[in-house]
């Protein structure tokens, strides 16, 4: 068996939950739901019972490596690896499986987002042991794990597949973000799931995807090739960094490749992008108010009330707004419309 | 003409504008209206072309004395007399009268609240004038200066007069605050005044009063009569006032005198009592919101938001609402149901 890793990808500045999360503080750091633990630090206990401390890498924003280090203070400093920017997920996954491969010539690995919600870990445990077990004896597969649609959701991505079926099966197509109808025929359908962003596969598979589909990337990596796992890393990444193409890793090669595979599961996951799907996992009292902090709602109904710990609050008299509270930035709004967020904190 | 005096009510917690005013700030040392200036700094502004500086004296918790002269840099020590409790305001005024005939056998006295607005100072000046040099040639005149109603308020008492007319009348009575049928039969009465809580008299004429209707609270003061003034006045009223009957100006002497005069005046007066009267006296903008402070509200109409300097609010949304955060405090409610905010506050 292969040493298996687990990368967690932690670069999100998370703007949809402003004030909670802002750039110096971003939502993979904030124990949103009030579970007691952050996003971050509730991922990196998910996948320690299938992976060794030793073997985690967390890919962030330099800015935000002691951030990391204080949720996940298991680990050691060289692995946290520090983009110097933002180039989304397929730099950012080549540049931790260069790093793996400087230490390991051969290993399984899931890359995960650092700021999901997982409510059923034996499940999570199952599937994802499932798909290690897999990548392990088909060499090339790249698998995505699918979860089971519970509402025709059009925040997400979708996985397709020919017939459904349990257990790993390949991949018929990857469907962009739908609109409303769209997402209903895909939950009528029952061959459609929503791409969790948790992939599992190889570091042969992978190098072998990034050198066919990212030729470009790889070039760019491999000129400092001997570099990864020395001291000298950082300065090389510093300056190359910024000329990788800015491509998703399921645009840059899972949509291109023809050996990807994808497990329908069912482990209470969510995304918890917005703040009406906090709401939804959040714990509601009579009146259906979602309330975190020193906060008193009074014939108030429907509505997330967030405050910073050493603040009180008195919402009295909305019906499903939000009002959050946080590092000296308040906002109130409809919950309906919070996906105007960013454009109002422009505004700001 | 006898020296002329200026007696600051300050003593009020102001629990009404929660979170601004608290017990360790309340609403007379704020600046809700954000016009630059506490209400307690206009208030001696607005009397210092009428009394001298020395001439002050500022009556309050002891709680809040250096509140007083940071406000007041211009007043002494010992023109602020500490209160050791709350014992509404004939007890503070007789405390005031006390010292004030400790300095000077015959003064005249202007008494007024802290935490008043007036937006025409010339009217105010020649009304309070007028009133001085009437309580000068009036040797037991009582005055209280009425304010001509410009809506049928029950937030106010009133000032019932015989006949309308211009200038100094006598009193024919005093009215608890009305309920609005009553309001509305006052405001076309055109005899009847807003009580203003400001009042005029003589020394003499307030002792004089005093001795006729609180003999107990004269009794309690004149035991200490001659160590007003010396460095066992605080002493001796840490000692005494506790035993004060808790009894207003109004309920304990105005009501009862037969000398009691009143001028109908129009400067501009409201008592900003509650966040509505706030929110009539504030600058709006197109939307009818009232703004102060760093925040921005988008899609929201007729709100009053108030944020602390340091912080910066988005308010989206919401009609007719109050969003104040002051001190660690956040409140959101709507401004047609703020008179429950004490009650809210409670079960904080």
């Amino acid at each position: 068996m292969n040493p298996r890793y687990c990368v967690i990808m932690a670069g999100g500045i998370g703007s949809r939950f402003w004030p909670l999360s802002k750039n110096n503080y971003p939502k993979q750091f904030l124990d949103i739901l009030g579970t007691g633990k952050s996003f971050i630090r509730s991922t990196f206990e998910r996948f320690l019972p299938l992976v060794p401390a030793e073997n985690f890498l967390v890919v962030t924003n330099a800015a935000y490596k002691q951030l990391v280090l204080q949720h996940l203070p298991e680990l050691k400093d060289h692995q946290v690896l520090c983009e110097p920017m933002r180039r989304n997920t397929a730099p950012c996954i080549a540049y931790a499986t260069y790093h793996i491969l400087s230490q390991c010539p051969e290993a399984s690995i899931a890359v995960t987002p650092a700021d999901h919600l997982v409510t059923n870990e034996p499940e999570f445990h199952r599937i994802i042991t499932q798909g290690l077990d897999f990548v392990e004896s088909h060499n090339d597969a790249l698998m995505t794990i699918g979860i089971k649609p519970s509402r025709p959701e059009t925040g997400y991505g979708y996985i397709e597949v020919d017939q459904p079926r349990e257990g790993i099966v390949p991949v018929a197509s990857f469907k962009e973000k739908p609109d409303l109808e769209t997402a209903k025929t895909f939950l009528a359908a029952g061959r459609y799931f929503w791409n969790s962003g948790i992939f599992i596969w190889s570091s042969h598979a992978i190098m072998s995807a990034f050198r066919q589909y990212l030729p470009d990337l790889v070039a760019l990596f491999d000129q400092g090739k001997n570099l990864f796992g020395t001291p000298d890393e950082q300065d090389f990444i510093n300056r190359q960094f910024e000329k990788c193409e800015n491509i998703s890793i399921d645009y840059g090669v899972m949509e291109r490749s023809q050996s990807r595979y994808t497990i329908a599961a069912d482990f209470g996951w969510s995304d918890i992008g917005t703040w009406g799907s906090l709401y939804t996992h959040a714990r509601h009292d009579d009146s259906g108010n979602a309330v975190s902090g020193h906060a008193i709602p009074i014939d108030s109904q429907r509505c997330v009330v967030n405050i910073e710990p050493g603040y009180e609050a008195i919402v009295q008299g909305l019906d499903h707004c939000l009002v959050a509270l946080r590092d000296h930035s308040l906002l109130v709004c409809r919950l309906d419309d919070e996906q105007q967020i960013k454009h109002w904190v422009e505004k700001l």
